[in-house]
């Protein structure tokens, strides 16, 4: 990535903040308009136009300065800041996955998240022997030097968190850095910010809704070398994490269970499927010190590795190639490489028309490098 | 292998059981002794000079006609008889198994052991949970056409015999035929020698002992497709049984549990070391409609594949290369392949001289065709 790897100065964070605030900017977009454009500046200059040639027709929602600067302003008075991809503090095993964050909103003490970090997660509604389970696990990962991190949700999260308090924990919230949710974890939400370290990838006061929660688990799985399942019924959020962390390249472990347990169908599933089975801290630990052990530092790969232009192509040829491109995308998501393939046009291109498609709301983008027409 | 595949005639049944109840005869050596002389008879006749030849002082204690009519009238008198290997109701998949017993004792409805069947065995001081699982499973097994086979030890043994007693259950004891073990399942015992079948490997009237177990263990394995274990603390004799199975290729299935139970630390570690997770009887079943579902029958290979013949060597010659060969052997592990290879002997002398060296009590016989001297 062309990005960072140092602090960004004051201006540049600014033009980031706005960026990734702007409408039908993910990350994964946002990352491609860096590269195409040379920097958040440019890219927010060339937004509105791109956005029209995608076949935009009303104009794109640009996030202002001013916006911007309040959200500034407001973490500031929260106690809380933000993190680029690529700063010091930016988790490194986050980093490497495709669509982090590019900025986060941090509360508490950032170094921790220069540690190596392990996830343990699991139902809201766990047995009193999996809240047990959970917290003596954190504990134990933590006494051999690991971070827990876990999404401050009730039940196995708040255990994993309150077992780690002591030797270094991140909770990755889905609203807002300052919002509490739920209202009982109060008390362990400020015990973190003052002992471990908040997480948030949504604007500062962003009340979390259901649609938050899938999202905020990649995070939860992006910033760990592996994910813990303690606890988990079919169909569970925590078995969204385990997916992401599958997709991210982590280990996944799970918490065996009596199949009369229906709090356990989750991570007997988990198991079946693939996953370690764990019936402690020493199972995690030793196949994290195994061939994994430095993994996420060195998948850390650019999106994109050749820088990205337009070629020569006049405004006329750019409609051609949109047209043949939109010809060739439909519901279901094809990779990148072949869209390149079948329409014979350069890679630099088809990246181009796909971004402008991208801002102008007309395209999804999937794992794999993959894009429907929406 | 040359024997049976035919209901044998009676003087051979009297030879068979002579042969497997004389002394330093396993059944791998019957089978051999079988095929190197070509019948029972012939073998008994040989046994005293074959045990002289590998260096036997006192004489071998050979079973006597006297004492094998006893042995079958005994059986007749219980209820009792013996089935051959090769037999058409000697079940199939225990067949396949190097170390087969030549014969078994069995009682009840012997057609039973013509079906499919699945182990189920566990934990003595089983949990409720665990008995309750059992017998459940058993039931769905039985109801989806298969034979539950266990071991008739208290908790989770018994609990799968009670679950399949209507549908069809095999009983392997570790005493003889008539011996109840433990006295609490004596109604239990009596209503499989009913409605189910009771099959034992050793002579009728003996107690079980310590030492017997393990050995009954490989006829589970042996006459299932599958093993599931049910709650198994680590190191117990479950896990015996599964060890078997693995070796002669079967699958093998166990429930997980809670960490914080130790009756699960078994199946757990079962599990994790690649046991297929199994919460009930689909998983079972839906693992043996897989590439295992004829296997037992296709693996159903001789032992030797050539007859065996002292070849042309004198007397003299046979002591000079059984001396060649007891150079070559010591305490640890030695596969017979590399025994011919490395005495430079045809592989007939060797297996000759290995027979010798085992009906004089100086050679024992391990899995995967390997010897050591005792």
């Amino acid at each position: 990535m062309a990005a960072a790897a140092r602090p960004l100065n004051p201006a540049e964070r600014l033009d980031w903040l706005r960026l990734i605030r702007s409408e039908n900017v993910g990350p994964v977009t946002f990352y491609q308009l860096l590269q195409h454009y040379g920097s958040a500046a440019a890219a927010l200059e060339a937004l509105p136009e791109a956005a029209r040639r995608g076949g935009r027709g009303r104009s794109l929602r640009i996030c202002s300065r001013a916006e911007a600067e309040r959200e500034l302003v407001t973490l500031d008075k929260v106690g809380a800041h933000l993190l680029a991809w690529g700063e010091p503090d930016y988790p490194q095993a986050l980093a490497a996955v495709e669509d982090a964050p590019p900025l986060i909103s941090v509360k508490g003490r950032v170094e921790v998240l220069r540690r190596r970090a392990v996830a343990v997660v699991g139902a809201r509604n766990a047995s009193t022997n999996g809240k047990r389970l959970a917290r003596d696990i954190a504990a134990d990962l933590g006494q051999r030097g690991l971070v827990v991190v876990s999404g401050l949700a009730r039940g196995i999260d708040a255990a994993a968190h309150q077992g780690a308090l002591a030797t270094g924990t991140v909770a990755v919230i889905a609203g807002g850095i300052d919002v509490i949710y739920p209202e009982e974890n109060r008390a362990l939400h400020e015990a973190i910010a003052d002992q471990g370290v908040l997480v948030a990838e949504l604007p500062v006061g962003t009340v979390p809704q259901a649609r938050h929660f899938p999202r905020r688990n990649r995070i939860i799985s992006g910033i760990s070398l592996g994910v813990l399942v303690v606890e988990a019924a079919l169909r569970s959020g925590s078995l969204i994490t385990a997916r992401f962390a599958l997709e991210q390249g982590r280990e996944v472990f799970a918490i065996p269970g009596s199949p009369l347990d229906p709090r356990c169908r989750g991570t007997n599933d988990l198991i079946r499927r693939g996953a370690t089975l764990a019936e402690g801290a020493e199972d995690v630990i030793s196949a994290l010190e195994g061939p994994l052990a430095g993994r996420p530092a060195a998948i850390n790969q650019p999106l994109v590795t050749a820088p990205i232009t337009n070629g020569n192509l006049s405004e006329k040829g750019l409609d051609q190639a949109t047209a043949r491109v939109l010809e060739a995308l439909g519901p279901s998501p094809v990779p990148v490489d072949e869209l390149v393939r079948q329409c014979q046009l350069s890679p630099a291109i088809v990246v181009t028309i796909l971004l402008d498609l991208e801002l102008a709301g007309r395209l999804e983008r999937h794992a794999g490098n993959q894009v429907t027409l929406i």
